[in-house]
């Protein structure tokens, strides 16, 4: 079997360690490393959280860096109101059996990319500072990034009315990924708002008896309460799932190729992506745009991957 | 019966024309002025469009002025590929039978606002050019308006891909407005893309048997065609008759109080309209904004007002 | 002679008042009208001190119409700090003997332009409000303009590090104008602040014997208080009235060939005028911005017009 | 003696070059380290020219690191028209003699700073783009920097109307860095345009016979040549010196405390810095800004570490 070489770029949050999970359960997935990125939570708390998920699905020898505390030049706000204080509240998890890295998380994405000998695949799910930093430091390993498969931005909002959440919290690192030239791949909020945890989908994880679907389970429980006080949304939408549910099963996705571009300047809507979906820009293609999901087929997959872990 | 008074403030333009058509037919409105803006095509095209839907509907005695032919700060741009070159195509209207009156469109409002004895309602469905002109010449104007119900703006955008194309046009204009502190009623596209003219509303028009729904049938057949090719939908959405469906038959449309602010400054996102649903920015309501429409409801209340033209 | 037809558009403002009172000592200048704008105070003052100005110099049948009682987008914002509570605090002035007319500024502007045989020079020495909506209003008009002379902008600010107060108060009113294609000149405080009106200067006033001299004499002092206070200056910059002495004696003034870009979108930077004196931009000439002023020449032709007033 | 341990940030760049030569001749300064950045040339060119002027110079035992390619954010621009092709045009230098080092600029900075005992001060006189990465990467460096003293900015423009080269080629680096909290000194046109290297100080350079004074001497007649073109500026001046010579002779520049704002997000302003020289921003102090230069004591300086070279 051909096997992918990916890095998961993130900050857990609860939809990023769910997809850690989905990953962790692919055999074609190879987890380079788990970078992690100020978003969701303070920079020390995603990266306990990434390494806690790790340790839940045995990935004791995938390599975790710290990345960027900070964004490129704004200032730092994080989303305890959505993932709460913790990034990853909801189920009780055993504190990490091992630290976190010395390398700082860009590094890392520059190093293996450069030493892999085929192409890498990114997946960032939270804030792109990481990979805007590595790009910055290292425009040349660009040759060696097949593609970077994300989850950020839409057609709407949600952070502000015109903005979601990661994009928002780094637009200029954005900017550079997607003014970058590499293959990008973009699971907005179009596509990640159809993937909600219901209740249905809540009882079906419930009914597997291992103990990572009883915590994604608690997590889901967890993550649709604030979806609710905050959207009034019936579940909750595990956006970043996406990202890995395209490389493993892309069938599931219809995606559109568009232009996206970032903007960084207004008064009111930094971190707004316009995701050309009728071509009335006139620029050029530059990202393909998750915008239908196979819903039954996600969740099939998901519960799918549940299944396999035994402990 | 108490009457509304009301100016329309237009760039007809198919959605205008038709909205002018719904107006006239109703006895409670009192449409003191229609003024025109360049929007949809260039300020004489419009102007003498709304003369000839005057024409049509035998509203000969209301005055018609020719507003602003350029924005207040941007260079102008017009709309061909929606709406034709005449701003109107599709019907064969005869020449107007008057000439548009030597006042100022802006001038027409702040007169007829001062000298009016109830406050009056203003309903743009174009560019919000004389709106801002009027309030900046004469901002004690505000006291007399009892609401501005326009047609503009939404969480996504058809001109830009976050911009509707009236706020876009100008965006300076459409700001004033919205922080002008008068109650402002907004009908965004996410209700106007409900209001479908499908083949069978098609078909219901044409049935009716008489000019004015000849006409409109016409316009409606045109305005699908452009709808089609440029963004693939199944009918056109008459926007601005929406503004009058408010009026007259308010239970048709729920709204949502919201603050809606314009962005002026960015670099992709000029005449962005951030609208509020979930109370994200902790600004303060300042307008009601449409989000669902009653579908047969309101194309009944168009059919009933169109059987009513008997000529 | 021939003569010269200007309408003075201003916010009097004790160097607008000066230049007012210098033109009207001129001979070859037909003052059409005096249009009045809000800037450096609210417009019922600076209509009010436009008003009496004429009493002082007998410009008694020349129209005096009040303007923009607020910017064309922004909110409204004033300097007394630099000119008072009444805008032209210092000398005691009677109450006017007339009212202003009952037309808008704007329609003065678009009204005399029109109607003059020859071209008409407009002099702006307040923000450019009352110019951008006649413009908006009646693009036409512009073929009968000669010239905007108006004092605004520099290559540094003074109501912020990067912009000046005429300029600041309404950016996209000056977009508007330098937008326009109207052969356009700039007294920005590159030049204007070296029109110092210092103790000797003073002096000489107060050594003519005539009420004019002795309320320019009043004006000066109060306004070179404020400008030490506020900026260390050794004598106040007498801005506004080097637009007439540039009608009048152009040889005093040394000007540059330039293009002038106005910001209208920065964080900080709104109102910044980008002079490009030394060609770095590749934009067009749209403007003559002076640089240099013969510091004796100008003041030897203020005093030689105050001599000139008998009462 | 106490020495002071500093990093040099920079883009050779004949004044960079000049700059590195000043300082390598001050006993009191510890140079820990050369890192380079994209700017006045590509990164490789601005990285060869340092070794070359270190060779000159015998600081071979600095480490040289290579920096930046590019901005955080934007598209890469360099200065070829100022400082030539090869970013430091006019002698001949021979090829390095040695390579840079495998650390990144912005990784010497981080490490060196952690390491030292002593507080380090950065001498940045290139876009910020290195010292931008560091404090992004590694905030907590901000506590061992004594401070940053920087060329940049200005109350006007060289590469714009109002803005300078450095500031403009990469804004929002230019912006984490004035808002760090870090000390920052900042030598802007204002006081660089004082250092003016005229045909005298370009004499007197020539008189002194050392090998060093004579390259110094050829790179002055060169940037003479291109600053005459296209400034018609009668010498170039020598705008990054001056960092050093607020290190080594402070009582030759009056400083002034200042806030200091930098526009990332204007139409035409981009890389403006607002120096609110007279306080009327309200914001508070965060940077001295050097306002005026000694200039015979500066060139004094100057010419005295010249003729401490004996090769």
């Amino acid at each position: 079997m051909t096997t992918r070489k990916i890095i998961m770029d993130c900050d857990p949050g609860h939809d990023d360690a769910i997809a850690i999970i989905l990953a962790a359960a692919q055999p074609e997935l190879d987890i380079l490393a788990i970078t992690t990125v100020s978003g969701n939570a303070e920079i020390e708390k995603t990266t306990d959280n990434a390494l806690k998920i790790c340790d839940l699905v045995s990935l004791t020898d995938v390599i975790v860096s710290k990345g960027a505390s900070e964004p490129l030049v704004r200032l730092r706000e994080t989303a305890p109101g959505i993932h709460g204080d913790s990034g990853l509240d909801g189920p009780e998890l055993p504190a990490p059996s091992r630290s976190w890295s010395e390398e700082h998380g860009a590094d890392t994405i520059i190093r293996l990319v450069k030493e892999s000998h085929e192409p890498v695949t990114i997946l960032p799910t939270g804030p792109l500072t990481n990979v805007a930093l590595a790009l910055t430091k290292a425009p040349e390993i660009k040759e060696n990034i097949e593609e970077i498969v994300l989850m950020g931005g839409g057609t709407f909002g949600n952070w502000t009315p015109s903005a979601e959440f990661n994009i928002w919290a780094d637009p200029e690192a954005a900017r550079k990924v997607f003014e970058s030239g590499i293959p990008t791949v973009v699971m907005g909020l179009d596509i990640t708002h159809q993937a909600l945890a219901t209740k249905e989908v809540i009882e079906q994880v419930n009914q597997i008896d291992n103990r990572v679907a009883n915590i994604v389970g608690e997590l889901l429980v967890f993550f649709a309460s604030t979806y609710k006080e905050m959207f009034d949304f019936d579940g909750a939408p595990v956006h970043d799932v996406l990202t890995v549910a395209y490389l493993v099963a892309p069938e599931l996705l219809t995606m559109k190729e568009v232009n996206i571009a970032v903007e960084t300047k207004g008064e009111f809507t930094a971190g707004t992506t316009l995701v050309d979906l009728h071509g009335v820009t006139g620029r050029e293609v530059n990202a393909k745009f998750g915008v239908e999901l196979d819903v039954d087929g996600f969740w099939k997959l998901m519960i799918e991957a549940l299944k396999k872990y035994s402990n």
